[in-house]
């Protein structure tokens, strides 16, 4: 068991590793462009990252977002939505921060905390669906993660 | 940990699901067309994710490639090589099969068949690294189909 949820969370920390190095071997300029003709920008991709990545503290208890302001900008909004945004130096810097405190909280998780309920399933609904717990939420941002992931990667 | 392992099971699911909701959504000319100017096509994305699931049987020990011709061009090569290659018709087939392929083997996996070493790691070198199981493939396989889901949901 210990081997699964370990397997679990390195493949998490993998991705994020594989994030970073594409996040920082694009310049400021290269994240600027689109992914593709009328697509999403990486400035965007980014910031849609951070504030999702964010979104995990509360969902996990673990504490209000870091950056709530970029909720509605990078996550109820679509790219070029003319709203004002953190320039993208900071966007790198909030993606790291982020990712580091999640991390910290993930250390000390047992077992028994990754099979806690997120915040998003009430206690009736979770005595039906135990699979609605923290550990869920680590795996769909893992896979959320990647996906992105593919497409930023389109600006090298 | 059966709630751990069947949660991974459940992330490899969603994915495959979702590919193939995305896959069935467009049209063989739209996979026909590029992701992004200069990059991969969606026939070739596709081709590299049936050969890559395909090379999951023998990693996991569970028989030859069934589409081993399909190596070569989807793996061995980049995109617009030349090569002769199936149709998209028959790439969209070929990507219904072998992931119901392996599903059947997984469905019959324990805990234990997951932890056993894969057939790309020697005993000796698994004996220092347990993580080189078969479940490690599939966590590794979840993200690389959510990377290249990413991209071809662009073609949309």
């Amino acid at each position: 068991m210990e081997q699964v949820l370990k397997q679990v969370l390195d493949g998490w920390s993998l991705q994020i590793k594989t994030a970073n190095k594409v996040i920082e071997s694009l310049s400021d300029e290269q994240l600027a462009g689109d992914i593709a003709p009328g697509k999403n920008s990486g400035v965007y991709l980014l910031g849609h990252l951070v504030t999702v990545h964010d979104g995990v503290l509360p969902l996990m208890g673990l504490g209000d977002k870091i950056f709530p302001e970029m909720e509605n900008v990078f996550l109820r909004s679509p790219d070029k939505s003319g709203l004002p945004h953190p320039d993208v130096q900071t966007l790198r810097r909030n993606w790291l921060d982020i990712n580091e405190k999640l991390n910290e909280h993930f250390a000390g998780f047992s077992l028994n905390n990754w099979m806690e309920r997120h915040t998003a399933v009430s206690e009736e609904a979770f005595a039906n669906e135990p699979h609605r717990n923290k550990l869920n939420i680590l795996i769909s941002r893992t896979s959320h993660l990647a996906y992105h992931l593919g497409q930023i990667a389109l600006l090298k």
